[in-house]
């Protein structure tokens, strides 16, 4: 991206995820909070899934993170509330693909994982990932997730911009905020948009690249389940609230309710992410798998 | 309780606290688990709230585990499943007063505070004390909460028993379940068995007291609101997760959207526990606090 005219940041996308919310909250009564971070942008705050956000929870129909592939946002007449949503949205501030109105989206979301500030960039643009690299730097408890998406197909609110950061704040309960998540959060959405100016006015391509961490998606593992979808076994306490560490393979990963091991079966080294993340036992997830590398952004 | 012949232990009396569900799943087809640890009395195990657990979440129409007082259990006709399910579950194992069948009832819960193993007394008990001293002793996370209840108008299923134990395990996101924590449940609930056993035989009584630490209940506080109940301020990050700790006068305690401190206003020391359980948002408790002293028990 070679400038960034124009931001979108957003929470609420899951109802019950309340940092976002309450940034999206404390920033439309107090613009002066973000306002002149990045003078060269304009900048729009936007409450993304209202309706869930009412009853507290991740979604009113279904999941509107899972609601902007390029099928979803050309039915007709949905009935479900997100998919009309979604569809709005992208009528304002996209649409999908190169003509879209917005250079950036910041999605605010949170994770009851143990994941820190986690970054997560959806395609190798250049000012998402070398943002990203200053601010792991930064912040003790930053990762950069690099989650390859074919943007048409792909169901996230962010790939209705040009290039988009989903921020996962964790361990956050959903319906519940933590005080000191909510400002490490608003810390680092501040940062992205000064970094955003930085890299308006060129300043920010001529720092010196960083070696930073990268995580990037293997694949998602569901819990061991019986024939009628019951679960069988539980995280392993050995890597509960664990992300982003090792796991090898052999090493326990499972735990059943009669105390035995279930170790992780795969031929390589993995580094899991979200795992127990609560929202995801429908979706059968029970944690992300990453593979981690070291490289200059 | 000179003996004890009728034991309840119960599970899911919130739909979404996983641990007493799968505890009660995996011991009515084990019974071998359980069976011979208490063999002088009779064990019944009780899925309490099922609708609620068939949806995931802590109740279907209203609290269960409030709809226990003899106003709600003599109601006529009640339509809240939970008032119908409290008064038939009254019906098998009460009814509460005096000439209840059941002598204890171990109610598993879980919270999302960092409470770790919570034996919930309500009333003193000397089975229960005498039990609860043993087991704060032999785990390491364990500790007594005392709150005495007038047992005819308290709304918690325990009530209607003789004497009870509220075991709230946590940290325990709602609608998710952690190895550990189901592995020291299974273990204490196993352990107050057999303590019941070393009852019957006259065996606990004589074994010396303990010296342990009894939290009793003080008084619930609420979030800062505004005039339309949003809460103004989150749980100092000094205090969450620290359950159990001691608060002075003027120490923080909330912080609000802007960063400033808000400092605990009363006159003395208190220890709160039930920080930041999400559950309780809608109930408008931020934390309970109590008040610590060292007992013979």
């Amino acid at each position: 991206m070679s400038s960034i005219k124009t931001i979108v940041i957003s929470g609420g996308t899951h109802g019950n995820e309340l940092t976002g919310i309450k940034l999206f909250e404390k920033w439309s009564s107090h613009k002066e909070c973000y306002a002149d971070r990045c003078p060269s942008a304009s900048i729009a705050l936007v409450h993304t899934n209202i309706e869930a956000s009412k009853i507290c929870r991740r979604y009113a129909d279904i999941d509107l993170n899972r609601s902007f592939s390029n099928k979803l946002l050309a039915l007709n007449a949905p009935n479900a509330y997100e998919i009309r949503r979604a569809q709005e949205l992208n009528q304002k501030y996209g649409p999908k693909g190169p003509q879209t109105k917005t250079d950036l989206i910041i999605d605010v979301h949170n994770t009851e994982a143990n994941m820190g500030l986690c970054l997560i960039l959806s395609t190798r643009d250049p000012f998402t990932m070398r943002a990203s690299a200053e601010l792991v730097c930064e912040f003790s408890t930053a990762h950069i997730y690099y989650q390859p998406e074919e943007r048409g197909e792909s169901p996230y609110f962010g790939t209705i911009a040009k290039a988009d950061i989903c921020l996962e704040v964790g361990p956050q309960n959903h319906g519940t905020i933590r005080a000191d998540l909510f400002e490490q959060t608003e810390k680092i959405v501040i940062r992205y948009l000064e970094l955003a100016e930085e890299w308006n006015r060129g300043v920010l391509q001529q720092k010196p690249k960083k070696k930073v961490s990268v995580f990037t998606q293997y694949k998602d593992i569901d819990y061991p389940r019986d024939p009628q979808k019951n679960i069988l076994a539980m995280i392993h306490q050995n890597i509960q609230g664990k992300d982003y560490l090792e796991v090898k393979p052999g090493m326990p990963m499972f735990r059943t309710f009669d105390g035995k091991d279930v170790p992780y079966s795969g031929e390589r080294s993995v580094w899991p992410i979200f795992i127990h993340e609560g929202s995801y036992y429908e979706k059968h997830i029970a944690m992300s798998l990453t593979l981690k590398t070291e490289e200059e952004w």
